[in-house]
């Protein structure tokens, strides 16, 4: 696949280049690179609508400013395709997001321009800050720091915790407000009310208007009234405009809104910029997909449509052989309606993923007790804490790697209260394409060290919703982590029934060793035993479905029939599910051999699922190759 | 100590005695409310002036707010000893902060007078949003939700996002922004200068003074002109105090600023609000330590003075019996200086601690490269991260129970880039009379499951200052954990020696069992052993100073040589120091028997840490209990 480049844009292989056209050129190196990212996209993949509302932006902050010297942070990142292409990585951006290619988000450890890897939101203004803060000390004080924000990301209570530090300190920065009403969905909140304002200039043109014909009338009684009327009108402008601007109010000197797809416009104002010395925000109206009709039109469903034929703008489906299992994310927001119209206590909540952890089916069904928050997990959690002492019962969905977000509130306002809130962990596991900084490493090892949590993965649709169907009847604080894709059973609308907490179940037995696996990861054990089976190996494999508490009549007789043991877990091995059956163990003196396979502790990069888990060692061949490892016909099988 | 109340204030039981006294008494209660505060937190201790501040706002709430069915929701919680005192709690406020007796914090296992348990910062807007939302749900539409939050709780980020979704939602709820300027130490950073303007009135005295003066002119020409000045003032007054005060951006209804300490005016504001629907915010003007002079005067010192004469203002210090050793938090703050003056490189950050954590030694000596930058631990760490991608050390502290805050940026923006940060976690462990919210828990189960970080623990102050020195020279993410308190070495400037990274440290042999201890628990190890030995019983003792890397040397000849281990640490025992000792033992075939001393998997209340560390089993007493029980000399020794 040979995407080639257009005329100028071929020319362009780092920002020095770039800064070598003349400004009349830089439409037509819009054009291009807005082109070259449909091209690629269509036929690769990856995030999409975010960088086509940012080519002007990203041409006109790279023609003004010097790159890599000054030092551009970018939010989230997925608005950071054109930023790649510009800065050498356009002849390998097709394996974007691919086992072993570049990754989908800026990465300081891939070029020097990207000062500040992401993935999360909401950092960039803290991070540009500690940059200018640094460059101060040092005394490169000709340096500037940009940082690129969107709307969305600015309701993250962290981006105002930076606006409020950065807007004492005198420093070279400039925050760019990239306005586009989206972040994956459409943006919520009062913030959001309230940039419309602004931009609408609803209030400020009504007071104008206002207080234009007051003193016109005025301006009738004589001369001097005409200067006296300016001069009122402009304290007027002065007082909206300026010194009750919200972000005025955090001591950032406000300019905007501007057209953020008028590249030449940026240019000219990121040039005057560049001499205004403190903290400045400059807010730029753009549209998410822009350029791409059909992405303008549904920018939630073209935030990653996947491949596309960019002629037609259809999306392009593998074809099904069959009746697929469902997303598990699917069956949580169909489960949860379910749940919900039986139970008018039960309410959702997510932090700005609605689509993407499929919320939006039950604020389809059930607005009123439905709530994206919008993107703040800290938040979406003591939201829910609060509800629950009202005796309402929220499920609180967030992903595993966000989660982190909210860790002191899971554990301050939810589990030391002990209220009846379940969180369910969407992502858990490696997530693939996405990366290291969203895989759902880590939940298990941190939920599990919390008091009073319930902790548990189901290993397939029906224990998904059994497991919600019980921590609905559970009154305390219950963690159900799930992965990334879609599960094993076809007809996943099982009825409900109610586990006991704290038990898991036995699959099979067998003779030669024992198999504990948690969540849906044990489906590839599965498979890999009954191949074992065939070598004429017995393996015992029980579904530990919880961690927290955890079966400890189980792992009784696990360790009474094995002493050989092997854990398999979509987590880090690091205190995860296999170190605390490690404690059942020392606790109750067993000593069988026991081995954890999971994600091992370093940062696994970007890929397929299927590829991660085989380099982490826990895809079929490796459970197998464990097992014939442990039971000493590793060479043999080999 | 029999504190007597005032002749009002002891006929309150309840919120219902209060509201059958007329308005007319209400200063009368307040005065007998305060000196009840002085007088028993003068002989008991505990925090002061939040709560001497706070007095007519409490006295106000419950005389108009219909608690408990109206839902109260103090911010951290320092300022809710009068709240306590008028909800029943005045007989055994005497046990305020001990050992079984009431907390510190507003706690819902209490009282049904608090809503909602709190310690930690910034949490009540999302609380109560969740309680409004419930109510609404629930049908309850004359039930009121009241906030109060101090300005330096309003800078947590999580505060912001909760006024951000809160603004959308048509709920009845009021917040309260008790304005001191103050946290414990000063409040910083802009939004604490945007308060000010709105108090001082500055813009609006300003502009109405202008304008008035262009005005007047004008009205001069003729009868008409007058009124149409009068309508150009009130637009321009709307304008400044209302479509763009920064609260009303995010479509609060913004009140204020009223003087918190006129208890009357309270009453007659509240009345107001509770009729008016949707967010509202009415800002107050307090002064923490109101009514005792030297609080008011030295705020910081008074937060939490410990006992005083309440006559002469003379804090009471117990009386030493000779040099004593320096609390950890002095041995960092002092170290930091040592170590900057010899690195411009090095910078210290804290969020809002400053006199907590002692970083203000580092802010007097070196003020351009310490930093406070308000009560956002988030920001503190990426901030942080943003100064090392430009070659800067910061030092980031943060006590271990906040650092939940922060746990994101600690793994997505520090550790994923493997980032030069060097992170103090002070009260590490439990923390005594604070409570459950403020132990130092979980950092080493949610640290060491985060790849490359380096997790350690000193024993003493030579230990801390030589891991200090040592995260200097060791390019990446490095965590120091100490307790609450004081170190055990009069003698504590000890030369600065660097370690190796992943080494422990054996400190004596024996024959029996061997102990692995982590941190300045060891200390208790030490004595601990020492009377063993008189009781005939060898054992060696080890400290294990980093969990990760783990010292697999160490591990080896410790297995090698006993088959009876113990682990201590002052944290959580899932997942913690001991659970990496057991992963060791299963990677490397181990069988000995390991028990692990720690926090046991349950919340555990206040006390001294004596108390604490007894009752969780690894005081003195605890280890040897445990050290003769594992040598089978249980039953002989008790």
């Amino acid at each position: 696949m040979n995407i080639i480049p257009g005329e100028l844009l071929s020319q362009i292989d780092s920002p020095a280049d770039l800064r070598r056209f003349k400004e009349d050129d830089l439409i037509q190196i819009c054009n291009e690179l807005r082109q070259y990212i449909i091209d690629i996209v269509s036929v690769k993949g990856g995030h999409f609508g975010a960088s086509l509302g940012t080519v002007e932006l990203t041409v006109a902050l790279h023609y003004i400013f010097n790159t890599p010297y000054d030092q551009l942070v970018w939010d989230v990142g997925h608005q950071a395709y054109g930023h790649k292409m510009l800065t050498g990585r356009r002849d390998v951006f097709h394996t974007n997001r691919i086992y072993g290619g570049i990754s989908g988000f800026p990465k300081r450890k891939e070029s020097e321009y990207d000062t500040f890897g992401v993935g999360h939101s909401s950092t960039s203004i803290s991070a540009a800050l500690g940059m200018a803060v640094a460059s101060r000390l040092k005394g490169e004080l000709d340096k500037q720091h940009v940082a690129v924000i969107g709307d969305g990301a600015l309701t993250g209570g962290m981006a105002f915790e930076g606006l409020n530090n950065a807007g004492t300190e005198k420093n070279n920065m400039i925050v760019v407000l990239n306005d586009n009403c989206m972040s994956i969905d459409p943006n919520v909140g009062a913030l959001k009310e309230y940039l419309t304002d602004i931009t609408t200039s609803h209030t400020y043109n009504r007071m104008k208007d206002e207080v234009w014909n007051l003193l016109g009338k005025i301006s009738r009684f004589g001369p001097n009234a005409q200067a006296i009327v300016q001069k009122v009108e402009n304290a007027v402008k002065s007082a909206l405009l300026q010194q009750s601007n919200l972000f005025e109010s955090l001591k950032f000197r406000y300019f905007g809104p501007v057209d953020g797809h008028d590249v030449n416009r940026l240019v000219q104002v990121f040039r005057d910029l560049k001499d205004i010395p403190g903290p400045k925000i400059l807010h730029i109206l753009t549209v998410k997909g822009k350029g791409y009709k059909l992405a303008e039109e549904d920018q939630t469903l073209w935030h990653a449509p996947g491949l596309f034929n960019k002629d037609t703008g259809e999306i392009i489906k593998s074809p099904k052989k069959g009746p697929e299992p469902p997303k598990y994310q699917d069956v949580f927001g169909h489960t949860l309606v379910e749940l919900a119209k039986d139970n008018e206590k039960i309410v959702g909540i997510t932090p700005a993923m609605p689509s993407g952890c499929s919320l939006n089916i039950m604020m389809k069904e059930i607005p009123d007790r439905a709530f994206d928050v919008g993107i703040c997990e800290q938040h979406a959690v003591t939201f829910s804490a609060g509800l629950a002492t009202q005796g309402m019962i929220p499920f609180c969905n967030i992903y595993s790697s966000f989660m982190q977000r909210a860790y002191d509130q899971v554990i301050h306002d939810v589990a030391l209260q002990n209220l009846h809130v379940v969180f369910c962990l969407d992502r858990g596991g490696l997530v693939g394409a996405d990366g290291p900084t969203h895989h759902g490493a880590y939940d298990i090892a941190y939920m599990r060290c919390i008091p009073g949590m319930v902790v548990s993965a189901p290993m397939n649709e029906q224990e998904l919703r059994n497991l919600m169907h019980t921590a609905v009847l559970n009154p305390g604080p219950f963690s159900i982590r799930y992965p990334r894709g879609n599960g094993v059973m076809t007809e996943w609308r099982t009825p409900l029934e109610a586990l006991t907490i704290g038990k898991g179940r036995k699959l099979r037995d067998g003779s030669d060793l024992a198999i504990l696996s948690l969540g849906h990861i044990g489906n590839l054990a599965v498979t890999a035993i009954n191949k074992l089976e065939a070598e004429g190996l017995s393996v015992a494999h029980y579904d530990m479905r919880f961690v927290k508490p955890i079966d400890e009549e189980l792992l009784h007789e696990v360790f009474s029939k094995h002493n050989k043991v092997i854990t398999i877990e979509d987590g880090c091995i690091q205190g995860g599910c296999g170190s605390a059956v490690l404690e059942f163990m020392a606790d109750h003196g067993y000593t069988s051999r026991l081995q954890r396979l999971g994600i091992p502790d370093s940062y696994v990069e970007h890929g397929t699922q299927q590829e991660l888990w085989a380099e982490c060692g826990y895809d079929e061949a490796g459970i197998m190759k464990a097992v014939r490892a442990m039971v000493g016909k590793g060479v043999l099988s080999l």
